[in-house]
Parts: C-alpha cells; sequence; structure tokens
C-alpha cells in the first residue's frame, strides 16, 4: 500500500501526518459523482459493480482524501434479507414499501450469503481495489443492527422512531429476535467484504443515540460488540461510529474497536482522556462548517488537531456525511488543511505549549 | 398553592412524592385541546388569553398533572421582535417568511417591551392563574436565545442548521449581536411573566446540543447563563432544558439554574451524581414510551425512579414533548404511575437495598 497512513492511525502506529477521509466523500457534492448519477439510478449504481468503483475511486482523485470507502448504500443487507426496496427519485434516500411490524415478516427474513445475494457490493470492491491500485486503502463498511432495524420497522427515516421503539419497549424479545438475524447478517457481509480486498471495515450506527442510554447499551452496542469480536479475526481494523452517543463512549471502545468515530458535538481531547489507548479515534470537524469559508475551515481543522494533540492515533473525518449542496473547494480546502497542519503534532520533538 | 409539590422539588425541599408534568401537556394529544383548535388557528389560540388560558388548564383536570404550563409557542419573541410569523396549517409549527441572513436585518430587530408586544402572552398567565384557583403552580417559559436564533435564521426547524452555523462560524461577532440582542428580550420577557403570575420558569433549548461542545458554550449556555442571573433575582425557580446536550450536565447546572432539564438518553442517576446537590432534575422518561402498554409505561417511570433514587430534588417529565398522537390513556397511566411509585422514594426510612 503506497498510502497507509489509515491503516497505521487506525493501529496507533506513528505516522507522519494524521490521515483523513470523509463519510459520504463519493456522492453529490461532486459534479463527476452527479454526471454517474445522471445515467443511472441510485441502486442501478450500487447494483452496478464497475460504476460503483469508479465513484468509489472518484474523491481519492479529485480531492486527496487517504482512503477510499466502497460505494453502497447500509439499506442492502435488509432487501438481501427479503426486503423490498424503494428508490423514491425526488425523495433521495431510498424507502421501505411493507415496514417490518409482525413477528412472521421478522421470521421469514432470511440470513444472507453475500456471495449470492449481495455479490454486487464484493465485485465492486473487487474492481475498486484493481481501479485504486494500491494507492489508498479500501474502507468497506455496514449499518449496525439496530440502525438497520430502524429503518426496516420504521419503512425509512424518523422523527421519534415511535415504531420500533414500541417493539423495543413492547417486545423485547422479538426486538432481539431481529438484532441477532441483523448481527449475523452483517458479520457475514463484512467478513466477505474483508474477502474481497476491504482494508478496514467501518460499522455505522446512526440511530443508535436515539435510544436510551441503557437501551442503547442493550439493543445496539451488544450486537456490534458480537460484530466486532468477530471481525477482529480477519486481521483488518475495525472502526464503530455511532452517532449522538457521546455518553458511551467508553463502553464503544470496549467493543474492541479498533477506532471509535466521534461525531461533531463531542470534544476530541476529552474523548482521547475517556479513552486513552483503548482506540484511535475518528473524527470530528461539524459538516455544516464546510459551509464557510477556507480560511475558517482551517481553524476548525486547527483546533480539533490541537484538541486531539501530539501523538498518533486520529483518522480526520467530518463527524457525518459531508452535506450533498458543499463546495468542492471547501472540501478541497479542508482536507488539504488536514495534510498541512496535522505534520507538527506527529513530530517526536513536538511541544505543545511552544506551537 | 394547594398543590406546591413542583415548587418544592424545584428547591430541593422534602416532598411526598415526586411531582409530575410533562412538555407539550396542552397540545394534539388532547381531544378537549382538539375541540378548541378546530375553532381558532394556532396563532390566534396563543394570541387570545381566555382560549390560551383555557387550554392551559385542560391537563390539570383530565391528565392530573401536578403543575401547569402556559399555552404559547416559543416563536412569539422573534414575532415581537420584528419578524413575520407565518403558520401553514398544514405543517404543523409556525414558519418566518423572511429568515436573518444580513447584518441591517439582525440590526433592525427591536428588543421587545413585554408589556406591549407580547401583553397577550401576560394576559393569558393572569386569566389561567385566575383559572387555577392556586390548585397548581403555573409554568412560564421562553426559548433560549440560540434555539429562537437557529429558527430566526433558518426560517424553520432544519437538519443541518447550515445557515445558523454559517453566521456562527464565518461571523461570531454578528452572532453575538444577535443572541445578545434575544437574551435581553428573552430576560424582559421572562421578568414579565414572573409579574404577571407565573410561579416558575422554564428556558428551552431545543437546539444547542446540534452545535460543538464548545460552541455549545459559547454560543448557547453563556446567554443561558445570563437570563438565568437576572431570573434568580425574581426569587421564582427556574428550570433550563437543552435537549441532546448531555456532554455539559454540569455546565448547565452552573448556570445556576434550579433544575436541569434530561432528555430521555442520559441516565438519570449518573446525571444525579454529576450535579450532586448544584441543582434538581427534570425528567426523563422517553415520549415514545407512551405508545406503549401501561405496562410497560409503569416499568419506564420505575425505572427512572429507581435511578434517581431516595431523596428530593426529582420533577418527573418525559425527555421532549409528547408526541401527537399519544393516546390520552397513556398519558394518564404516565402521571398515576409516578404518583403511585414515587411515594416510598421520599419516605424517611427508605431503603433502596430492600424495595
Amino acid at each position: 500500500m503506497r498510502n497507509d497512513l489509515l491503516l497505521k492511525a487506525c493501529r496507533r502506529e506513528p505516522v507522519p501526518r494524521t490521515p483523513v477521509w470523509f463519510m459520504r466523500q463519493a456522492g453529490r457534492y461532486l459534479p463527476e459523482y452527479r454526471a454517474v448519477r445522471d445515467t443511472v439510478d441510485f441502486l442501478t449504481l450500487c447494483k452496478t459493480p464497475d460504476l460503483a468503483a469508479q465513484v468509489t475511486i472518484q474523491p481519492v482523485d479529485i480531492v486527496g482524501v487517504d482512503a477510499a470507502i466502497i460505494f453502497s448504500d447500509i439499506l442492502v443487507v435488509p432487501e438481501a434479507m427479503g426486503m423490498q426496496l424503494v428508490v423514491e427519485e425526488e425523495k433521495g434516500s431510498p424507502t421501505f414499501s411493507s415496514p417490518l411490524r409482525q413477528a412472521p415478516e421478522i421470521g421469514a427474513l432470511r440470513i444472507p450469503d453475500p456471495h449470492k445475494e449481495l455479490a454486487y457490493v464484493l465485485n465492486a470492491i473487487k474492481a475498486a481495489k484493481e481501479g485504486l491500485w494500491n494507492r489508498v486503502p479500501l474502507i468497506g463498511f455496514s449499518g449496525a443492527p439496530w440502525t438497520l432495524a430502524a429503518y426496516m420497522v420504521e419503512g425509512r427515516g424518523s422523527r421519534d422512531f415511535r415504531h420500533v421503539k414500541q417493539l423495543v419497549y413492547e417486545e423485547p424479545g422479538l426486538a432481539h429476535a431481529l438484532l441477532e438475524k441483523l448481527a449475523q447478517s452483517v458479520t457475514m457481509y463484512c467478513r466477505a467484504q474483508v474477502d474481497a480486498g476491504a482494508d478496514v471495515i467501518q460499522v455505522f450506527d446512526t440511530w443508535g443515540g436515539l435510544l436510551p442510554k441503557n437501551a442503547f447499551h442493550e439493543f445496539s452496542l451488544r450486537y456490534i460488540q458480537q460484530i466486532v469480536g468477530e471481525l477482529k479475526k480477519t486481521g483488518v481494523p475495525v472502526i464503530v461510529f455511532c452517532k449522538d452517543s457521546g455518553h458511551s463512549l467508553t463502553e464503544i471502545a470496549e467493543t474492541g474497536a479498533d477506532v471509535v468515530g466521534l461525531d461533531w458535538t463531542v470534544d476530541i481531547g476529552e474523548a482521547r482522556r475517556m479513552i486513552g489507548d483503548r482506540a484511535a479515534l475518528q473524527g470530528n470537524l461539524d459538516p455544516a462548517m464546510l459551509f464557510a469559508r477556507p480560511e475558517v475551515i482551517q481553524r476548525g481543522v486547527a483546533d480539533i488537531l490541537s484538541r486531539f494533540g501530539p501523538g498518533t492515533g486520529h483518522v480526520f473525518n467530518l463527524g457525518h456525511g459531508v452535506l450533498p449542496d458543499t463546495p468542492v473547494e471547501h472540501a478541497k480546502a479542508f482536507v488539504q488543511a488536514v495534510k498541512d497542519l496535522s505534520a507538527k503534532y506527529h513530530q517526536r520533538s513536538f511541544c505543545p505549549e511552544v506551537v
């Protein structure tokens, strides 16, 4: 691997500067992505390995990030389990036409063989690895069981997630049956991504933070821990990103994750003091800051670097996905700022007092 | 005051049981409220003191809560400052037709005289106090400056709050000028509510948690502290509720608030250990739990009571506003559960090990 900064930072090995990539870096803010999307719908893009690989690689060439992340959607797993995914083109994100509500529907879900039902993702990973020529690592990913369950039960994103919460509160046993199936499916899916060439795996839990803390531990983190435990056997670093879960950073690190992802509300310096050497940290610039002038973005990057402080174990990222209207020049300024400003934090002679 | 449980719990004085009320308790889940709303639009209801007082009192009679909260909307303050509020009946909540974006617009905002531009709220408070006959305390309220600024700059609720964040990140001086005007307006407005008869004031910061922690302190909490400092002079208890701000509970208590409101994601037992005797706590059942069966609601209430533990200093509430489709019988079951299950935590002989 010519640029292995991400792999080293995930393992808290010394690096000459902090690596940077960002969530949804292959996406609508890039004109080159939109040009591809004008020719095919979202799901067709996910399911056409050559096209998915093409948009996966775009931000490496255009924005200069230190890693690629395979272009896909977390909802391909529930689809492979037997649910029907619908794309309403004007609304953007896919939804489920028949949300899960009853025990028989949950019982009917199958645990997919990723080499069959999700072969297109594995083929996209192989194609992306070829196209990348080992320039930078390729990240594979999956939604966490709780986040997938939330979409499957609600049918779509929701304000209050009342249906999936009703399942959890009224029928915890049934909720656990669903989550167990999801954990098995996600584990097999991620292992297959590693076998296909993924160098790192990120597990996304977008909605765990919408549960009370103890329910987050019982219905989300428990299954993430199970998945991380299995994935560790593959030897690739695992990043766990739980949004709105600043109350449980220590517990997230205790899943065994190599890297704990932070949303932008968390103080990364405090997080480092809490987590210590149990895990590296990823994050955490406010994605909305990329609407500000480049000088402001640079100050934001400098602030996070100084909060994290000297030494390795930091993967720079946004605190959530890049917003669709973000100017490309601002995304480039963000990446360049990390490259320019981070090197001094990795010098042996670094002394924070005199910076 | 015949039922002064709320006032005593806010001051951490002994009570025979935990008082309970809930945010948006005068609202759409009540058929009696909907019957009034069928005759007038939302803003007319806010601005007609007799009707506002009538719906304010409804949940005291129907659901049995230990406090009333004046029926109003946080956006009446920006309107009184000179912005035009529009109600799109199908969308529910009011919006601003011309969001604030430029310095001259911010400069043109006036600091309203609550006895003039907001007299209808003060008259509603007087009418509600009369109608309540000192059965339970009446809570007055205001949005926090940051939350009001977010609505004023975005024009409405938002997913990413990019415009108000751009203001904060690119033009912090201008943001502070706006927030300072809002803090003065909110202070005068809350003082006038106390003069009109409000027994407690709650400051709501719905959107502070969408900022990075340090920006939350600089752009939200600083102004809440200023308001609390002024309101303490009136002698009425002040409740500060900041949603999604579990990272800053200690700092919220340090504003001088008598009561710190907790959303449902926080463990109220941990919060009590962190805050100690600096403030009472309010909260924090997940509003979505009111869709579950009454036995489940009772278990949820019991869990929170046991996490808080024995002694005073707890005002039971939901972790955010009651959801519009909540069954009234479930809201009643929630209130009754607090009344039935909390008394033992206030007995002198209480011993948590044997409960």
